[in-house]
């Protein structure tokens, strides 16, 4: 039994199964894909990886699975791996590429099953007796105990919260964690919170509403984000990258491709590179804009153009940002009481409006280089019909 | 300028006014007296002090007026000296005799003014020129400056949430107080927090929410508290302990005088000391009692009686405990946008649905030694009328 | 099993015996004794108790006796209740008063035979079949399991190096005693520390080092240590405190057994209340003084007269502290290397100069009031030829 | 004045001055260059950059300037600027290139000049009304305000000792830089350490002795660095890489083009990407070689030729690998005592010491892919006449 220094979880210990795994190219990439795309623009320590993330969920998908009798060694060993390699889909800058590799692959990254069919990993897995397809299933949340990994509240999160609280330094790293994981169990077939998890659920619905504004949709991250993809949807559409190989590539590959480009992307790379970014020229919650403005994610081109030629400026110099409502599936969490299960909203008051709040955090905006900031701000204004901000808006209102 | 080593803050600056007015017998006391009660018997860590609390106060109170130009040096060493003296009228175990003291003297532990204007404290004030009327102003929130130290978003508050949780070890202590303060301002008399704090705002009501179960009304907390109080109050009145004489008082000193006892209050902290507490007979929240239960806050001796005789005990075998529903008053903080003023839970839909969430939170207890412990539940189930749990309990209900 | 929120070490785990064992009137007493004695004087945060160190220790010893998987599980029940009594034979301050009860009852607090050996302790060990004697073997170090918590490299100095930091915010508590603990194993009978852990050992010998200066010898510590027990001697030789019921009183109770005093004992505890401490009038360390220093250690008190009489000043007012100089027992820790054992200090050069370092820190000191102080310090001088200080002071010429 | 998020140092200030600056090409390309090169193939949370080390190095030198009167608000500036811009003259991997760069160009990373002089840092300097020469002064040490960024006891080694500690999990980042930073002063144009400060002192170079073996000379890491730097040698001799191109590239720039190497330096690359790292063939001490070991440096290739022949491999498959032995150049930092001043390692015997000491840590290596680990042992232990490893070896024997 080695050990690896973590500086979330203090060690992780890791057996020849995994470090046999860890060992693969596969997982090495992921030491090159940074867990947070572009927040590091915001947050200089945000430079952690999906490599160190996916130790983590080992470690917590171990903890959980030593309190649990019921279940054999080699299904350990299974949701292990599967703990292990549940990332190794993702594309370069984790979330960032993810909408352009469904949209032309119609892949998820939860969508491993053929990495692990071939290669080492396959090798690794028969070695051992292991079955990939169930591994596969457990990445996807589609297996009983593929919920430890993947469900409303699973150990995926709980690392990735308290992960990126640790890199990006923002205090609201506030899972309790390690009682959460103890209040777990199996009730048929479904993974449920005990009554004495509630509390620290409920920390974990709250740490993730905190850290939402603060990191995730932070409106710097998403303007550099909002460029990088539309940068590399160009690339794409000039057959300059081949989509299905993204899931492939690291960080550093792509944006080497990209920084020799000569066109439109390669200037947005090296906007990025020497964080000369646009500005927000339109940045407005759901109260300011008509309630069917979700409706818009799917004609942005054709909005783009029409603030482009009512600013008389070239339409590169406009990007829309439409981002979907958040989702808060965590409510769906079961709690089991004396009296029968629960969904976590209706055993807890502050879940239960937790969606209601989210809205708060929604913005859209409008980007555009400093000098046009403010003819796109006009424009857009007149494009989107804003209102003046009223006072508040309930998501029955949508 | 000396420093002090504070675990929480790091360092604490104290010049000359305030290293001497920490030197007086008035503020050594609090040296002595629990921060929480006796919260200790939950979390043994819990042994901080309100005097380690006092320097922490004074700490964030510095770091915010120093940021504001218009303070004087003078209204900054008021200040100062108010939020090192803010706690000086605290009893033993701070808020555990807080309602007792009030009950019987009417003094409310803001209530210094008195302590300030005789002895050393008065002394050292004059010397510097300093005014103690308007320090007691300060510390009751009575004044413009006072609000910094007692208000709906004041730095007490900030103080004791971090410090609870580095000595609780609870994970919740996410407040972001250095962004909070930096965002205060003064605007038209009225301590403000500027639209770039609302986030930290945030964090620090829904920080004092998870606190609320975990510590402050943790069950165990309570019924020793329970315990102490009745205990107390047989004492003052037999004439044993005088109601007046609590707040010049230390924990010690009250415990050891307890001790001494030899009826009903000495048995009760001698249980208190070997932790054979008294139990749970009923626990449970407001979906299960008449939502006019609050009202026999004012009874509850011959409620106690009834249960007692319907149990076949003695009335000493019984407790019962009906807390007050927790307030909210940060709900109420100004924040300050492009459009004006709003209170806190206009601004956020979180904030403003906390005070429901908060009803979770709330249980009343009926608690006895261990063996009575089924028969007291019995009989408290039938005078409360205690309703099988439904299953949510909303605020416009009560 | 249950839970204990340790701000150390997260969660410790309590099973059915260490629960009952905590819940005896001997454990709890524990509460009421302060860790580090008077040392929240100079640490406002340094109020944490024996309790909680004593949960610490069970549950490091724990950890330890898991991954040796030679220990019975009857043995390890017994090195649990030994680790969770190890400090029950203290008194009241800790090692403030360990002196004293040594001197006059010839008992250390390691000798804890006859208080497990009656009342709930011995009932509760003979219910759960377990020695007392071989518990007490363990405590005192004199068995193989017992050297987990009492040996030159042990979890009890493991946490309270590591407990000590977190309260009293100093920031040398940079143990690695996990990996430590990892790498721990028996070696025929003897507990060694394996090659990989010999850098987790330095940093345990390290941080003592650093934290004696600051910590555990700070001047304004060891002045209120020295009226202290001058205070309880003087008590105990006119009767009032009885020596051998120091071990069963508490802090509390002893305070105010002082505080009662109207005579010296009495005055010294009034000054601790309020923070009116004797000053240094003299404070030199090895370089200063003849060599022979230590030798004075038997009579501080003619010495005191003396320089009362030059000074002109009552005897009381003069207060020698010479201080054992530091032991190091842990550099005789074992290293198992591929070659043989070596000790601690052969196998690290940084360990072999610890001792010859930890000179630098020594201390001798005379201590007076206030208004007394110069002319004490003239006297010390004299008495104790001071010379000025010269460059250095090695091992060897003591 | 905005604020960034460290999670270091809690809140960094930047006025317009460093916002400029920050925002330029130069100080941006130090987002893409790692602070621990090859690091976090051991400890994979260590991804940090130089771009936070320089904020943090810019955050505590301002620290420093606040408390010293007699600096100017220019003086002030001109330092800040070179806090932040210290290290713009680090190539990819920070020190891992710093080797070859100074043997093909002569430059050290300090040598900044020519980079200050021209482009956008010269514009903003001079808008700025700032001196380049003076900051590039300063930047090196050469200069009295520089000695604050560049000397024995430096703000630039507090912060990345924190910060290394932070990002590698490592439980040594024990410097109380605050207090270290409050006693430091000049003195007659010498930077130096008050008396009050010698603990704080003491407590950098312990840290940075025991992070030496843990991190910075960790076996896998100069194992990867040695593979590095010889395949980098390798283009450089190609005339594939330019040395003087070096310190404007970013880490993931020189791995993109090595990457494209079709000979030894792409296999060593894809090795690093894949992690399949050369083995310890031979990794011994002092005690174990001809004391002139160190000599060897100059001719390793004669000597890996050697052995190579002897084991009848490929001379590329053997690596040698003779770190300089550590310097210690703390040791010479000024302490002042009432006496006068004194150099660190006469005021303190721990430091005096730490020199010997740091020799347990030097370790030779010879490497070699795992199929030849056993013969190039056995050679390399022929080549290096390998004693036994006798007890221990003192610095006086070199």
């Amino acid at each position: 039994m080695k050990v690896i220094r973590d500086p979330v979880h203090g060690y992780i210990e890791i057996d020849e199964l995994t470090t046999t795994l860890i060992d693969t190219p596969q997982m090495q990439r992921l030491r090159r894909i940074r867990q947070l795309g572009l927040s590091n623009l915001v947050y200089p320590g945000a430079n952690h990886t999906r490599f160190e993330h996916s130790l983590g969920v080992m470690h917590l998908a171990t903890m959980l699975t030593e309190q649990i009798s019921s279940i054999s060694a080699e299904e350990k060993d299974e949701l292990r791996a599967a703990a292990l390699l549940h990332d190794i889909g993702h594309g370069p800058l984790s979330h960032v590429t993810e909408g352009l590799i469904k949209r032309y692959t119609r892949k998820q990254h939860e969508d491993v099953k053929p990495i692990l069919m071939k290669g080492p990993i396959a090798d690794i897995l028969e070695e051992h007796g292991l079955n990939a397809s169930t591994i596969a299933d457990h990445i996807r949340g589609q297996s009983a105990l593929g919920q430890i990994i993947n469900s409303e509240i699973d150990v995926d999160r709980m690392d990735y919260l308290v992960r990126d609280a640790h890199y990006t330094g923002v205090a609201f790293g506030l899972v309790d964690h390690v009682r959460l994981i103890h209040e777990m169990q199996f009730y048929e077939d479904k993974l449920v919170v005990g009554r004495g998890g509630l509390k620290a659920a409920e920390s974990l619905l709250v740490s993730r509403f905190l850290m939402h504004p603060s990191v995730y949709y932070h409106h710097v991250s998403r303007i550099a984000e909002t460029m990088f993809t539309r940068a590399l949807d160009k690339l794409i559409s000039q057959d300059i990258v081949d989509p299905f190989e993204l899931r492939y590539m690291d960080d550093e590959h792509l944006f080497e491709t990209m920084r020799h480009d000569e066109g439109y992307a390669g200037e947005m790379v090296r906007r990025l590179d020497e964080r000369r970014l646009y500005k927000r020229a339109l940045h407005v919650g759901f109260e300011s804009v008509d309630k069917n403005v979700l409706r818009h994610r799917g004609k942005i081109e054709r909005m783009e153009g029409e603030i482009a030629e009512i600013a008389g400026i070239d339409v590169t110099d406009v990007l829309i940002d439409i981002p979907k409502p958040p989702e808060i599936e965590e409510m769906q969490a079961l709690i089991k009481t004396d009296g029968g299960m629960l969904h976590l909203d209706k055993a807890s008051n502050i879940v239960a409006t937790l969606e209601q709040a989210h809205i708060d955090n929604w913005k859209m905006g409008v980007y555009a280089p400093r000098e046009h900031r403010e003819a796109v701000g006009r424009a857009a204004r007149d494009v989107f019909s804003v209102k003046k901000r009223t006072k508040q808006f309930r998501l029955t209102d949508l």
